[in-house]
């Protein structure tokens, strides 16, 4: 692809391209972080200025019942529950996808009470990993866990596997596990599966139910568009809603709140997940952001994801050669999430040169540069000019420039 | 006070009154309902307007860094620090307050090995006690809840009590425990102590550092002002931060987050009581709430809340005599937080024929009428006319009218 021109060409003909004016963009900025942030829906400011002032300062206390504030995690749920495959009334919004996978795991270990081990992914996202390991620390009954390399997850299932636990696209990598397959070979050694969809829901395609999958993270501020720090979900399959049993039981998980009664009573299926009062405020902005995931046809999302990330490898592969960088994201479209991730042994000031000049992914240890691809908002036009850029840093080498080498804080 | 124009007088001197106006309170409402969910601080909807397009919207991902959004959880406690006599880097917002009573019990076991006793008072707040009733069935360790009365706590301690848990102003009647006696208690019997300040941060004073408290936990959204669902805040007293494990380990616990290492390593001291990304719009509207509380001197807010509960005690004496209301709040201002509130078969019908006039406090099971008297925001006139209102309903027998006997869902 010799020419912008044929970048935008494919912009035309792009059937989501409509959606990209829903999402209020800076100007001089191309965005690759929609898999850490995602950007914010226009109709959020109005959403939330309603609810600030409208629902809290005039219904006060009131807007629990009147507003539907009470509702909000379930009713929220529901409408994820349509993008990742869920039937209704398995999805909740809660806490973060940290503590929701506290959660999960708690309840799965208790549906497995002879068995002792949880097996992830050593490449997992670490939360996951910290938690399950302070879990299995917690419960002081030789819970373990066991880390192994994805190639070596079904064969590590056996009969003291209680618990498989993976994130279905790797954050680092983008490299996206067989969900329906790995289900299968958990199941086929007695155990139950928590997928964590932190950077597949509204990204690819997502069938819980088709894959028999048991329950599910997932997170509010990434593809969903809820904001910095939006609340999490937690999924759970119709068939282990009874008899579940959270680890933590909080006065929102109870069947009947509102009693004040002495004893825990946990409210049937997912209901019991809830813990403490809903984040009406992270609520109401994650509505927004899953509404407008909802509008884009998943098969087209996933269409253009793999567009712009052969693109972008090919762009890369043609205009970056001989300056190091190693493509991590696997080839195979339907091995890969909807991001794009090289090694480079620069890739911190590498990143913070392309920042400089308004082309911002991110960085991941020890020296991973992520390019996330949004299809909602991303046009083929900014991805030839992204390439552009990391060519004129590269080429330059301004990036061994003193002011990109300082870290900052988040990276 | 036979005479509303006395609680005009009281109004007139009051040096808080300049305050009600920061806030953006409804015409025709007299809310008496500060203590469930704080009113809007006329602040808030700039500021979040602010941190939703500017930080959000033109910031994205760098805001993490420029906007200190990072910072947030630390940057917010240690302004709440200064509202409940907690030192530096002692305090930090994160989470729900049922989900910290869970993280703190947690910890606080973890520091009394061989002990094996919750104690917490019979009536303390459902949630902490359902919180605590699950954490000792899930450790699985012959960890158990003791519930007593509240006189028979002192006497309740001994040599297998791990915790002390106790809520500081008790939701239902407004009592207010000793915090210095009960905790030198526990300290007696060698056991630690988590108080819940849900209905005191903000309302009356607390001094965790003179009263040596080893724990707390408390509420945004309350007197604290933080909006609907507002994150809740932590407290660990320095010298139990060496050594200090929570149960549940979280990326943002760790030391180092962005190093992505794979095992945990707990950052010092409070900061490991992070789980997951800090919820940055809460936060946001919390630390305006906060920086309004901060503005008015703890001793006036106390005299104030005092008097506001004298008066409205007083004329409800006079006023409702006859109609069976009975005062559950002590009558000894040292003994009680700011509510008050009283019995009634008919709490229910008559809180709604309230509400209906304008007038908003809430019921609590299973008969409980409550009023929350919010200094900041209250007027001496406005306990004049609530009770001229309560007269009135209970007068008129209005509340057994059919329209006031359903109950909503959120009471």
């Amino acid at each position: 692809m010799p020419h912008r021109a044929e970048a935008e060409a494919l912009d035309r003909a792009d059937p989501l391209a409509g959606l990209r004016d829903r999402f209020a963009l800076p100007p001089g900025v191309i965005y690759l972080d929609g898999n850490s942030l995602g950007p914010l829906p226009r109709a959020t400011p109005a959403r939330l200025a309603e609810v600030i002032g409208r629902e809290w300062g005039e219904g006060l206390i009131r807007s629990w019942n009147d507003a539907g504030w009470m509702d909000l995690p379930a009713r929220v749920g529901e409408r994820i529950a349509k993008l990742i495959g869920a039937p209704q009334d398995s999805v909740l919004v809660a806490d973060s996808t940290s503590l929701n996978v506290f959660k999960l795991l708690g309840a799965a270990l208790a549906l497995r009470p002879g068995r002792r081990e949880i097996v992830t992914e050593a490449d997992n996202f670490p939360t996951d990993v910290y938690v399950a390991a302070g879990l299995a620390d917690l419960l002081g009954q030789g819970h373990r866990l066991r880390r192994v390399a994805a190639e070596d997850l079904p064969a590590s299932l056996g009969p003291q596997t209680a618990v498989l636990m993976l994130t279905h696209v790797n954050y680092r990598t983008g490299a996206m596990h067989d969900m329906a397959a790995l289900t299968r070979a958990a199941h086929a050694a007695g155990a139950l599966v928590v997928w964590d969809l932190a950077h597949s829901a509204g990204a690819v395609p997502v069938d819980l139910t088709a894959a028999e999958a048991d329950m599910a993270v997932g997170c509010g501020y990434k593809f969903l568009n809820g904001g910095p720090g939006a609340p999490a979900f937690l999924y759970v399959a119709p068939h282990l809603h009874d008899g579940l049993r959270f680890p933590i039981q909080g006065w929102l998980g109870h069947a009947e709140p509102f009693a004040f009664a002495p004893d825990f009573r946990p409210a049937a299926g997912i209901a019991a997940g809830l813990v403490g009062t809903p984040p009406v405020l992270g609520l109401a902005a994650l509505q927004i952001g899953v509404e407008l995931a909802l509008e884009a046809p998943m098969p087209t999302v996933r269409e253009k994801s793999r567009q712009l990330g052969d693109l972008f490898a090919t762009l890369v592969a043609r205009e970056c050669a001989g300056h190091g960088l190693r493509l991590l994201t696997p080839e195979a479209p339907a091995r890969r999430g909807s991001q794009i991730s090289y090694a480079h042994p620069g890739a911190y000031p590498i990143m913070r040169a392309l920042i400089a000049r308004g082309v911002i992914g991110d960085v991941r240890a020890p020296d991973i540069l992520r390019f996330g691809l949004t299809p909602l908002t991303l046009r083929f036009a900014d991805v030839w000019d992204a390439v552009a850029v990391l060519r004129e840093v590269l080429d330059s080498g301004v990036w061994h420039a003193p002011e990109f080498q300082t870290r900052p804080k988040v990276t």
